[in-house]
C-alpha cells in the first residue's frame, strides 16, 4: 500500500472483557500498516454491552460519518439486534460509497444483513479486532487473508469440500453469516430478500439438532430453495448429548439434503474458529468446484 | 367422569431415555381414571428421535384417526420440525371435531402452531406423559389442573403477576408456547397469523440475551404489536455469564417494555418446570388483572 489505509475499531455489540486485547489488536494492526483509530466508546461498559444502546448507536454513526478505509468491530457478542430499528442505513451506505469496508462476523451478521436489506450495500465477512488480532497467538491465515482483502488484492478464497460437487459452477450474491443471528431476522424489515444467491452459514455453541431446526426454518420459509448453493462453515463448540445415539452433523446434513434440492457444500473456513477467510458480503461471486476443491471468486 | 375418557400416549419428537417413565406415566394416568393406550411406536428409537420420521408421522396420523379423548405426547425434545411439511392437518382437525384434546408443550409448540395455522384448530398447552406423570415425585398442581381441563371443568387459571397491570381486562386468542420453537416457525407456512391475541411464552436453557433477541424478533416482525398482551412463563435453567454485569431477566424485560407498547406480564406458571397449568391453545380467552392477581378464563 502506498497511502496507509485508515482503520477504526469500534464496539457495536458485547462489552470487552479486558482492555489488553484491544491494545494488542491496535498494535498489531498498526504493524500491518494501518493508521489505526480506536473509537472513543470502544471500551464503554453497560451491563453485558459495550456501552448503552445510545453509545453503541452513536459509535456506528460516528464511524460511518468519518468513513475510514476499514470499520472493524472489536468483537461480536450480542447487541446489534437492539439497534437495528434505529440505525441510519443511508449514512452507512454513503460511507461504503466513500470506500469504507465494514468487516465482521457473528453478531455483526445483523449489521451486514441490515445494510443489504435497507440500501443494498455490500460489506465484508471477516475477523474482529479483539477476537482475532487481540488473541495471544495470531492465526497464520486470518491476518494475511484480511490484509489482502482490505487492499483489494484478494480475488478468491479456496477450500476443500466433500466429493459430489465436481463441475459445479454458479454465480450469485454471497450473503449469510451466523445462522442464529441470521434466523433472528426472518420476518423482520432487516431481512434482505436475496434470490439466486450463495448463502454461507456458521454457528457456535449450537447442537446439530438446533442447527437443523434453523436450516429447516430457512427451507420451510423458501429461502434455501431460492439460493444457488449453501456453503456451510464451522459448526463449533457444541456439547453432544447422551441421547444423540448417532445423530451427528453428518446425519443432520443428510436429512437437510434429503429435503432440499439446493447444493449444500461443507468446508468453508469461516466461523467461530481462529482460521477464517475474509470475503465480500452482498456482492456477486462465482462458486466453482473442481474435484473436491471449491473456489469462491469475485 | 361417568364414561372413562380414552387417552393415547404417543412420541412425536425425542427418543425416550428409559422405559420406566412411560410405564409409570401410564399407571398413574390409569389411576386418574383414563383408559390409557400406549401407541405402538411410543418407545421406538432412531438416533435422537422417538422413531424414524416415517414412524413418528404415522404415529401422529394413527392417533388422529383413532381420535381418543386425549392425545398426550410422551415428551418433547426435537423432531416435529421435520414433520411439519408432511402432517395431514385436516385429519388432525377432524380428530378435534370428534373431541380429541391434543396436549403438550416445548417441541409440541410446533404441532399446536401448525394446527392453528393450517386449519384454525385449537389444542391444549399442558403436561407430557413421561416428563410430568412419569417423574419420580408427582407435582401437586400439574395433574389436578390437567384432569380438570380434560374433563371440561376447568374454566380459568390464576397467577400472581407484578404490580402495574391492575384493571387490565382484554380478550383474544390464547397462543404461544416455547419461544425458541415458536420463533423457528416465523416466515414458514406453519406460522398462524394471530391478531389481537394473548401470546404466552416460556423457554429453557436460553440465556436472557437470547430470549431478548427472540422477543425483539417478534417485536420487529410486528407480532407483539398485534397482540393485546404477552404473558411470560418460566425462563428456566440458563447459565449466567461472567460478562452479564447486571444484565438479568429483569433488565431484559425492562428493555422489551421500553420498545414495545403491548402489556408484558410475568408470572404465568408454565414452562420447563414441574408446576405447569393446562390451558387452551388457539381459543378465545379473557385476561383480567385485579391488583397483582391475574386470571386467564375461557
Amino acid at each position: 500500500m502506498s497511502t496507509p489505509q485508515t482503520l477504526t475499531i469500534y464496539t457495536p455489540s458485547g462489552v470487552l472483557p479486558t482492555s489488553a486485547g484491544l491494545k494488542l489488536a491496535a498494535k498489531r494492526l498498526k504493524a500491518c500498516g494501518f493508521e489505526v483509530q480506536v473509537d472513543e466508546t470502544a471500551s464503554a461498559k453497560h451491563q453485558r454491552f459495550g456501552g448503552s444502546d445510545e453509545q453503541r448507536l452513536a459509535a456506528i454513526h460516528r464511524v460511518a460519518a468519518a468513513a475510514p478505509s476499514v470499520a472493524l468491530a472489536s468483537r461480536g457478542g450480542y447487541g446489534l439486534t437492539r439497534l437495528l430499528d434505529a440505525i441510519d442505513w443511508p449514512l452507512l451506505a454513503r460511507s461504503v460509497e466513500q470506500g469504507t469496508r465494514w468487516v465482521g462476523y457473528s453478531d455483526l451478521t445483523a449489521l451486514q444483513m441490515g445494510m443489504l436489506a435497507h440500501t443494498k450495500t455490500p460489506s465484508w465477512c471477516g475477523p474482529h479486532a479483539v477476537d482475532d488480532f487481540g488473541r495471544e497467538t495470531l492465526d497464520e491465515v486470518t491476518p494475511d487473508c484480511f490484509m489482502e482483502a482490505m487492499s483489494g488484492e484478494l480475488e478468491a478464497v479456496g477450500f476443500k469440500t466433500e466429493a459430489g460437487f465436481d463441475g459445479l459452477s454458479v454465480q450469485g450474491v454471497l450473503w449469510g453469516g451466523n445462522l442464529t443471528v441470521l434466523c433472528s431476522l426472518l420476518g423482520t424489515p432487516h431481512w434482505p430478500k436475496v434470490k439466486g444467491g450463495l448463502l454461507f452459514l456458521e454457528d457456535v455453541n449450537e447442537h446439530p439438532y438446533r442447527v437443523e431446526r434453523m436450516l429447516l426454518q430457512l427451507h420451510q420459509a423458501g429461502v434455501l430453495h431460492a439460493q444457488k448453493a449453501v456453503l456451510i462453515g464451522r459448526i463449533s463448540d457444541y456439547k453432544p448429548s447422551p441421547l444423540d445415539r448417532g445423530y451427528t452433523i453428518k446425519a443432520m446434513l443428510a436429512h437437510l439434503r434429503s429435503v432440499c434440492a439446493t447444493p449444500v457444500l461443507t468446508g468453508l473456513p469461516f466461523g467461530h474458529v481462529p482460521t477464517k477467510v475474509t470475503m465480500p458480503f452482498g456482492r456477486k461471486v462465482q462458486l466453482v468446484v473442481e474435484g473436491r476443491d471449491a473456489f469462491v471468486g469475485w
